[in-house]
């Protein structure tokens, strides 16, 4: 039945069976392999170059996780790799922060319209919390909303398990349904004089879910409402960003934040996140007390630098909005083709497939096994990405696997 | 009336002044230039070898800031780097861990007698936070005790400022005096089977204070009334791990806590955090969700193991402690022969100084102040820190500067 023979996976397997007694759950989070496909992934990776990744057992996979987000240009993108040698050669962490940070903080706000200053940080939690305390420390309120089900990252306030988490660390966190301005509005009307912020992601990209783009007038909805009860309007772009627009994904889609959170692509996979406000919020938040060990380390800086400028000199974000709609066309087709019910979801840069009907994920984990199977890394339950080192080859000859592994669904499933 | 010649700082000034349009604060968080004292240190720096760094106008300072802890080895150390740059060139931040997951968690595991298993995060502020959940998911109670005024990182629960922050995030917190183990018990017994976790450092050691030991029985008292009343007791040996035993902050006070925080000396610099825990916190502490985009990242974990071992196979904590006494000796002759009275706190490897009766620190900034402009860097209102990389000599030179700033301290102030 299998489009290609049977990877294995004797290392990953040794390693995982170590791992899971010194680390728990052998790998935690969102990169436990316990969350793909069975069977059909490693559990663990050993080189990276391009668009291309290598299991610890040889294995090679055309990569559409990136990572979830922050491999924008490529693994190892040797303008990136060289920007950061060169910073390791002189220093990273140290006492002070290095030139590198005033220069990349001037290139960050230079690109950002509405920006007029940032703050670096080290996780997408990091910057996200952090907005919640720039927002209560603006308006002296202490409610924040946020769509039900979103991702913000692991804060108290929104982490998707409530293991170990009391209920007055959520408190004061209001939801609504995500592109439902009424409902929104409704709750905040509940609320009136008491809301702080309105935290969104950009589009709606939650795991386990179709992709959903903002409904036409949803964000500038919320931006006018956000104008007219003296809201803190905080994008949470930890995952859209530098993939859709340099700008910010508020400018991919029409509107203006006061707060933007950005983290993973920015240093395409060096660690480095950061926050970026309105002027207006300035004394707010620099009042707000935000630090860390490695915030000022200049080798991230460095990278970020790169990544930045060489997706603005070469044209990455049309790149993968290009590439990201050839593999959509040629999926759709071939899905139409064999008489399968397909649902694509997404910016074409961050898609994400669905079979129309597959509640629990079955056929789409099948799907992505199979793809995996035959050198191609697709997640069942998550978002994919595109980076800018994919190519029209790399699309092509991912569809030639995807295919292949249609055809499985459909003799396992029917049309 | 100065020791040496003034330094000048004309590119740090210019930096610090562009940063300031773009950055909050210029510089923000604990690495702020205005903590130091004015006009007499960098606030940008370019450049480290060992125990020495240069600043951007190229004055150089035998550091013993180390970055404030990430640095015990030395400034760009050779195997460390040799370790990072050999990973590096095969993947760093992937979809999946790398084979250094499994071996560097084996290593933690393995030099820390008491724990069972590890994870890996980014910040000092990650592990301590989510040690609170783990107590919580562990114990189903939602009370914390902390010592007063004790700097665990940014979280909501903790952080030293209030802006931003509403009650309900700090809700469950509770505070006693550090070492004052009867206050500690009163207040556990007034919450009786309610407390889930205490967390302490393994001395006091918060920023504007002495440095203080943990009194004899304090922490085996603290240990005494976790083990009675179910409570989990919480290492937060972040600043102190790796600088006074290989096996933790706890083996050097001769008390074995159920959870170690360890952050910044764990990699030499390069950014990467891990929580200890005994065995029987596995299922609560696997319910936890945890996670970060950079978490699996492979090159700071090379960077650690590397630093670990290098650590135990030179004697690299022998070492601190030898330099720092021979430093601490130093200081105390040359304030004695001079009549100031002095005082020197804290482990010789994480060593503090302050003048008896200066409250304000006037004293100390005019000291540090002093050994700024001589090229050294110390730090008026927060602990030092050694490193492996402290010779006999940089001591020696170390003390031909203190004896200088020691002189005009008694010349402006007097005896």
């Amino acid at each position: 039945m299998a489009s290609q023979s049977p990877r294995t996976f004797t290392k990953s397997e040794a390693l995982m069976s170590r791992a899971r007694n010194v680390v728990l759950n052998g790998i935690y989070g969102h990169q436990s392999p316990g969350l793909l496909t069975q069977g059909e992934y490693p559990s663990f990776l050993a080189r990276g170059e391009g668009c291309r990744i290598w299991d610890v057992d040889g294995n090679e996979y055309i990569d559409f996780m990136c990572s979830y987000g922050p491999i924008v240009l490529g693994h190892r993108h040797p303008r990136v790799e060289a920007a950061a040698k060169a910073q390791m050669d002189r220093a990273d962490c140290q006492n002070l922060p290095g030139e590198i940070w005033t220069e990349l903080a001037e290139l960050l706000v230079g690109i950002t319209p509405w920006a007029g200053w940032t703050a670096f940080a080290k996780n997408g939690s990091d910057v996200t919390t952090w907005s919640l305390a720039v927002a209560r420390a603006h308006t002296g309120r202490d409610k924040i909303i946020m769509a039900a089900g979103a991702y913000h990252g692991i804060g108290a306030w929104c982490t998707p398990s409530g293991a170990g988490i009391t209920p007055s660390q959520k408190a004061d966190v209001l939801t609504f349904t995500y592109n439902d301005l009424q409902e929104l509005q409704r709750v905040a009307a509940e609320n009136a004089g008491k809301v702080a912020g309105i935290i969104l992601t950009p589009f709606r990209h939650e795991a386990f879910h179709d992709s959903e783009m903002p409904a036409p007038g949803f964000l500038q909805g919320v931006r006018d409402l956000c104008d007219r009860e003296g809201i803190v309007f905080i994008l949470d772009d930890v995952r859209a960003g530098f993939r859709l627009s340099l700008e910010g994904s508020g400018d991919y889609f029409g509107v203006q934040p006061d707060i933007t959170c950005y983290c993973k692509a920015l240093g395409n996979g060096y660690p480095i996140a950061a926050g970026l406000g309105r002027d207006e919020l300035r004394p707010a938040a620099e009042s707000v007390f935000f630090t860390g060990s490695f915030w000022t380390a200049a080798v991230a800086m460095a990278a970020a630098r790169a990544t930045i400028e060489t997706l603005r000199d070469e044209g990455g974000i049309q790149r993968m909005e290009a590439m990201g709609t050839r593999l959509r066309k040629g999926l759709d087709q071939q899905a139409r083709s064999l008489g399968l019910d397909i649902h694509q979801s997404g910016p074409p840069a961050i898609p994400f497939l669905t079979f129309v009907g597959d509640a629990v994920f079955e056929k789409n984990r099948m799907f992505c096994g199979e793809c995996a199977r035959g050198g191609v890394f697709f997640h069942p339950h998550h978002n994919w990405f595109l980076s800018a080192a994919h190519g029209e080859k790399d699309i092509d000859e991912t569809l030639n696997v995807t295919e292949a592994a249609f055809k499985v669904v459909k003799e396992r499933f029917g049309a």
